[in-house]
């Protein structure tokens, strides 16, 4: 059995060394990772292989196999993605504030790495080199568990990244991969809290869930998007059509996708036949109440669990309302915090919309879609986070650091 | 047995109507509360003696028993905490970032409350009144379990502030007490997940460990501090003498209290006999390592759980060390992250230690006890944090605030 405490004591070990490396020492770390991928691409190819000719014989669904499969563009992508982080400005070593107190002491506020942080993910080879970049970009070491179906890919990009790391002098123990396919070192590295600061699931609602329940260090829930969209009864009914359209069908499987329409009943009758023939090339599913119901002929009755629902599929469910704060109401109620949109010309309307919606990301007159690092022009991202705490929305660079009071003295003492 | 669902539904219920209020709104319901708690005096003193009474009976320490007793004196600081908190400046709404995409898209970052928020305490019922003064003026709601020794205190405490916000015609749903005894409901609280985005849990280490291991919200972990000085090579001796006396007898039982004392070998003939004469009169007991009693003859072998051990009490533990680096090594494994200090002229010294050092506030020259909100400038503190996630350091007002984004659009979609 994988010795976690070990691991552990190794990624402590590097936090000191970490926080010496200038950004530019950084920055040639992780461009020579990249260059290590593209170099090694045969070898993460072949790994890769094993992989697939097991999920093949496990009889995994070809979209999970998309996600697992590596080709040449794939791995370039990688490489690609850590040259592009070594671009980006360096956060760590800002001074946040700095203010000086009656008794002389002065204070500063320093952005410094959040230290260690864990990830547990599911089977994308690709995110192994991405959180590498982030965290090594941003001072910190990674101890990385991803799914067990992309082992061997994450093992050789791991041995590629930390060869490349090595033979730039500096420690490869800044990325660990968790071997072992046990469970319990799963659940284990959940309670490792004496090492790791930080752990941030990557996947399924299922993993998130886990890793909620049973981590005992501080974690950062990514991912899960209910996302509304509610057009009001003063909207453009075009552009509304136009943005539940993209925010509904433009990607299906991700979490600021369009999952619920909220329609003002003072414009269903003349909005849902517009919807209906808009997403009609798309043949997604409609489910919707009673009222929807007798608007439009082919759309089947939507339950409880249709409201709670991320499809992640084309099926939208469809409310009716008869009020901006009965709107808010249902939003509130069944959203997941991510990503919500409100369609209307009324600046009042809007405000409140955007007052009173509790999620991380509230629009108006703009798809869902939008909820995204690069979109957000923070240049990377690592999750989009969907709790209060520490980071709310799109999590990039600055949310993988955390901060320290250095204090000034000449002496004081406190009366 | 307690229906927190009930709870936490009425709580959630509450958040929009938070939302709304002013800064005035909420300044004018702390106020209120201010003085509803000393028109209350004669029956929160009344509801105090009866826990006073078990107290006694039960065979509650003498410490204990001062931490629970409430008289005028006591009820009129409660009061004056309120008014201090109205008199501070607002955050919320706050605009924190506000930036422009090259599609046009407009993105607010805004500071918003975090939403409700439990906290779980001990036998102290002034925390009653300023746990909930903190949690309102940010437009929180605030769950509060106390310790079931002070529970009819709590109870008419949280009575009369209730009664007070409701005369204001606000709802007292803001703040609420879970009167309930029994363990197993205490633990349920600790997954009211649902409802409850922050739970912060203030006590002892126990307390703390306990939620941790238990709570499926997320927590922030405040006050556990094993604080160091370290007296360098180059240092001021008769100010590191002061540091040391200030920092660990000032007032034993808080966490930014010294416990341990790390010196360099170069100074510990010159500098202990001076300390153990500055701490004499305070009868500190000293547990140093084999150098350390060479030089001091009445001074206690340290074991590992010396180094360990937040005391709390009139001991410090000593260790000396060959080197700055050796130092810092000792402090990063021993220390919670808390304060810590060296004292040093030499400011290439404090520098390194103030990179190296991992921890919340990091000090030169000066007494670890200054980690406080008030003593920063907060004008108000919730706790210390010890942990990297959201909030490191003294906790005030901001520190009880998440942000969301505001994206303003014209109908962009997503390519």
């Amino acid at each position: 059995m994988t010795d976690l405490t070990a691991m552990g004591t190794r990624a402590a070990a590097v936090k000191p060394v970490l926080q010496k490396l200038s950004a530019e020492e950084r920055n040639k770390g992780l461009l020579a990772a990249a260059e290590a991928l593209e170099a090694g691409t045969a070898d993460i190819l072949k790994a890769n292989e094993r992989d697939m000719e097991s999920a093949v014989e496990n009889g995994m669904n070809s979209g999970l196999q998309d996600r697992l499969r590596l080709t040449p563009e794939r791995i370039g992508a990688m490489a690609e993605g850590l040259r592009q982080i070594a671009g980006l400005p360096d956060c760590i070593g800002e001074v946040l504030e700095e203010f000086q107190r009656p008794n002389g002491l002065k204070i500063k506020k320093v952005r410094v790495p959040i230290g260690v942080i864990g990830i547990i993910y599911e089977a994308r080879p690709n995110v192994t080199a991405d959180a590498f970049g982030l965290c090594f970009k941003t001072g910190n070491a990674v101890i990385l568990k991803g799914g067990s179906d992309a082992l061997h890919s994450n093992a050789e990009i791991v041995k590629v990244l930390r060869s490349a790391l090595e033979a730039c002098g500096l420690s490869g123990d800044v990325i660990q991969l968790i071997e072992d396919t046990d469970r319990a070192v799963t659940v284990e590295f959940m309670k490792l809290k004496t090492y790791v600061d930080l752990l941030i699931p990557r996947g399924s609602a299922g993993l998130i869930r886990s890793v909620v329940e049973n981590s005992t260090i501080p974690v950062i829930e990514t991912g899960t998007g209910n996302c509304h969209v509610y057009v009001d009864k003063d909207a453009d009914l075009e552009q509304a059509a136009r943005i539940v359209y993209n925010a509904k069908t433009q990607r299906i499987g991700v979490c600021n996708a369009c999952e619920s329409l909220v329609v003002h009943s003072a414009v269903s009758r003349a909005f849902l036949p517009k919807l209906a023939e808009v997403l009609a090339p798309k043949n997604v599913e409609l489910r919707g109440d009673e009222r929807v119901q007798q608007v439009l002929a082919d759309c089947s009755p939507a339950t409880e669990e249709d409201y709670e629902k991320e499809y992640l599929d084309y099926i939208l469910s469809l409310k009716t309302v008869d009020s901006l704060e009965e709107a808010i109401q249902h939003i509130n109620r069944y959203g997941t915090g991510h990503s919500e949109c409100i369609v209307t010309e009324n600046s009042e309307a809007a405000e409140r919309f955007l007052n009173e919606i509790d999620a991380a990301c509230v629009y108006w007159n703009a798809s869902t879609r939008f909820t995204d690092g690069f979109e957000f022009g923070f240049g990377a991202e690592i999750g989009i986070s969907t709790q209060k705490l520490h980071a709310r929305g799109p999590m990039g660079l600055k949310e993988l650091t955390s901060y320290k009071y250095t204090i000034y003295g000449n002496g004081q003492v406190r009366d």
